[in-house]
């Protein structure tokens, strides 16, 4: 990062925990300077940003102050859904947002898509050119089951980050993470059987517990500390919950990382009940954060957790290159994959490998972790400025997805109906639920913030909530027939 | 095709058809030349392929003649599979025919890959290449669910060939026909129903039946016509069959292409139970005869079959490309989709979509359909040169596999073990049925015959098949415990 970005972020940082106070003046440019050893007109970049980002005002003359019309946004509270198994539904919604995804007119804010305009992707497209250049036939064969080996050992060179000791053959490439959990849900449990998931959980994992007809117990779950430990207790005392689903770093979609020491509950929790863990960590390398959060396949000594990600969050999506660490259960899982795709495109693993093994990937996931932590508190700041009073919004760890929690009245499904008039397009929330609960809350990919376009955006979703308040024992207006 | 490649054939047809007897004289190159208006030189090009597919021989100064020692190789018996639904095993076996496929100093005969060092390969890799520089942003997003619009209408436009008029909304695009295979099967079948499937079959159906939890019912095949529609109507009767799966055109592993007549028969079977059928049809465009085989599909006018196909066969199967036409199951089998893998990988997408617009793909198919044809007929004269008497061999209509059937006190899988040390690898028989029958059987790859070494690998075969017995009722050595 750059130096000004550094001191922004710092500044930025000092401002949120409330180290300067609503109002208070700031340092001077000067003593900023002597301070960090900086040069005076990267303080003044620096605070141009922090001016960028609502934290601070000018005033003529004084310097800088705290921004005194920020407004505190709450976090959402814990979940509290029912915990008892459960049938999946809401396909229909999901099946929605993905007919609305290809649209090209329409401001995607609820896909899941990163900014794969970054420069520092630029290297992929040389990648992928140089490789079909060569006219190497190994990318027309029939790949290795497990995957290309040369990408197995990039993955289990970064795994090391998050604690992870991995060797090339403890790892199966995948065709994105959706394959990864979807393998380690058809390896662990039979249809009818139960898992237990977070809630509200990504509803891609959600969908593949239906396809596979497994129930869902959906356990509450903290936009700060992740999902009760407590809760899942008592649901592991009173069901034969057969696996837990977690995505316990950069959660999709509130945003927090468990700390180590509840991961490491979680675990002992899982070790008492005999029960593996399904860790999806495809978030973990955007934590903003430093050291990066350690996955709790990290504290496993038994092969009790099947580690998931893939590079759609980091590179990019349509490359649908995955990976799963599944331990002691990597035959199961090889058996899956092979009848869900055969082999994984070689292609696009080998250009993958070749971006890492060139150390294009840090530089990379630098500029975009800081870029995804600017355009949160972005974001963050619109809607404090245009949502109304009783809005809650979750505080992202990483990644760049953004949980909001409206008033009971509001129908995000209807919300999303009325956007479309204006291409805007969001993920209702109802989709991060079994049964579809929270029907108020919305999430927002943050990922590429063109201030201009995405303030509007934020303002019109604001407009918008007024008509899209649920109908209440609405009467049937009279028809008429002919 | 090339003029002495087309007179080769016909030629060559009329041997294999008998209309030319063995030993018997062939018109001399003057009186070819003159009746089909071809050079002197073509006629004798055309009797040089003759020769070297052991057709014909010449005799100094008398021409050519059919060849006196070629032997009618018997075709494989009718299958008769135990006539009830059982649980599918044999995954070691596949897992070990994986795990060896990777191994880059072994003759590959056991494995599905078709040519891909065909000249008529190569814009394949321009085209990744061009797309790949034009950086288009396209390619790193979530596509589309049901696939590239541009792939879907190339797919559309080539199943006219075998009689289907289907619109790019019909079509779903998948990672592999494993995908649309597996996600059809998903689709249909509920853990602990039943399919009837062709026996023998190909494997990985098979091993979608397993990890799907369906029983599979195998159904008597003959090597000509295909699944016999009296067991299949048996079996209708008497159990709850929840769908058929078929591989009708130029079957894996026997080769046979179903007359049209009893695909119709077929059709009406299934309305008649009002079953579905999933149609496998991944090489109906490697049929060696003109036209193309009709696909069941093209004879459904309710939206009753789930035609699967991929490019793997008939391109590269590292592209991982294939696509699925589901009919009146569109919606599940997109649920299916978006569990399994999510979008399909873009950017390989892309480059087939441009390989067909562009016109190669036809020329492609030209060329590799005249050289498995070609091939076929090599591999078939070698093994009736080498192997026993008793040997039977199937006569594929298109493709490039060879089914071999063994005298019974044949175990393939020692065998396979045997040809490790010359490394050699086949695909057994037993991965072909779903509780292990076959086992005298195997299947040879013949897509890439370079003369010497795969006469040479059959010779091996054949010499190791006395040491490949199976071994009866043999006393355990007494062992002396210390
Ligand atoms: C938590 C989580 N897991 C898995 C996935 C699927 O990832 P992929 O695109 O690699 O299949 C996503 C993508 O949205 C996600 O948010
Ligand atoms: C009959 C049949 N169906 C499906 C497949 C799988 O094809 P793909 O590689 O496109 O997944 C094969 C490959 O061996 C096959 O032979």
């Amino acid at each position: 990062m750059t130096l000004y970005l550094n001191l922004a972020t710092l500044l930025g940082q000092r401002i949120e925990t409330g180290l300067y106070l609503p109002g208070q003046r700031l340092p001077s440019v000067r003593t900023l300077s002597l301070e960090h050893g900086v040069s005076l007109s990267t303080v003044q970049q620096a605070y141009r940003v922090l001016e960028d980002l609502g934290l601070a005002v000018p005033r003529p003359k004084s310097g800088y102050f705290v921004s005194p019309t920020r407004r505190q946004m709450l976090l959402p509270a814990s979940s509290r859904p029912a915990q008892r198994p459960v049938e999946v539904c809401q396909w229909d919604q999901v099946l929605e947002l993905m007919r609305t995804s290809s649209r090209p007119d329409t401001l995607q804010l609820g896909s899941g898509t990163p900014d794969i305009a970054a420069v520092t992707l630029k290297p992929l497209f040389s990648a992928l050119n140089q490789i079909s250049r060569r006219h190497d036939l190994a990318m027309l064969r029939y790949d290795n089951i497990q995957g290309l080996l040369e990408l197995r050992q990039q993955v289990a060179r970064l795994a090391l980050d998050s604690g992870c000791r991995l060797l090339p053959e403890d790892i199966v490439i995948t065709t994105g993470c959706h394959e990864a959990l979807s393998a380690a849900v058809r390896a662990l449990c039979k249809p009818g059987e139960i898992m237990a998931v977070e809630s509200p959980g990504f509803h891609g994992i959600m969908q593949t517990l239906k396809g596979a007809n497994v129930q869902a117990i959906e356990i509450p779950t903290d936009p700060v500390t992740g999902i009760s430990l407590e809760a899942l207790e008592l649901a592991l005392e009173q069901w034969p919950v057969r696996a837990i689903l977690v995505t316990p770093s950069c959660n999709n979609p509130i945003g927090f990382t468990m700390p180590d020491e509840r991961k490491q509950r979680l675990l002992r929790l899982a070790q008492r009940f005999d029960t593996p863990i399904i860790e999806d960590d495809i978030y973990g390398d955007l934590a903003y954060g430093y050291p990066r959060p350690s996955s709790i396949k990290s504290m496993d000594k038994e092969g009790r957790v099947l580690l998931c990600s893939s590079f759609s969050k980091t590179l990019a999506p349509g490359l649908r290159v995955g990976w799963i660490a599944p331990g002691r259960y990597l035959e199961q899982v090889l058996h899956m994959k092979y009848i869900g795709t055969g082999a994984t495109a070689t292609h696009t693993q080998m250009a993958v490998a070749e971006f890492i093994a060139k150390g294009f990937y840090q530089p990379h996931l630098r500029r975009v972790r800081g870029q995804y932590q600017r355009n949160r508190d972005r974001v963050i700041r619109w809607i404090s400025q245009y949502f109304p009073e009783d809005t809650r919004v979750s505080q992202p760890q990483g990644g760049f997805m953004l949980w909001v929690e409206l008033s009971e009245s509001v129908d995000t499904l209807r919300l999303n109906r009325l956007l479309t008039e204006s291409s805007i397009q969001i993920a209702v929330g109802s989709i991060f639920s079994a049964v579809g609960k929270y029907r108020n809350c919305l999430r927002i990919n943050y990922a590429c913030v063109e201030s201009a376009a995405m303030e509007e955006a934020i303002r019109c979703i604001a407009q918008s909530l007024n008509s899209a308040q649920t109908v209440h024992n609405c009467h049937p207006t009279s028809q008429s027939s002919g």
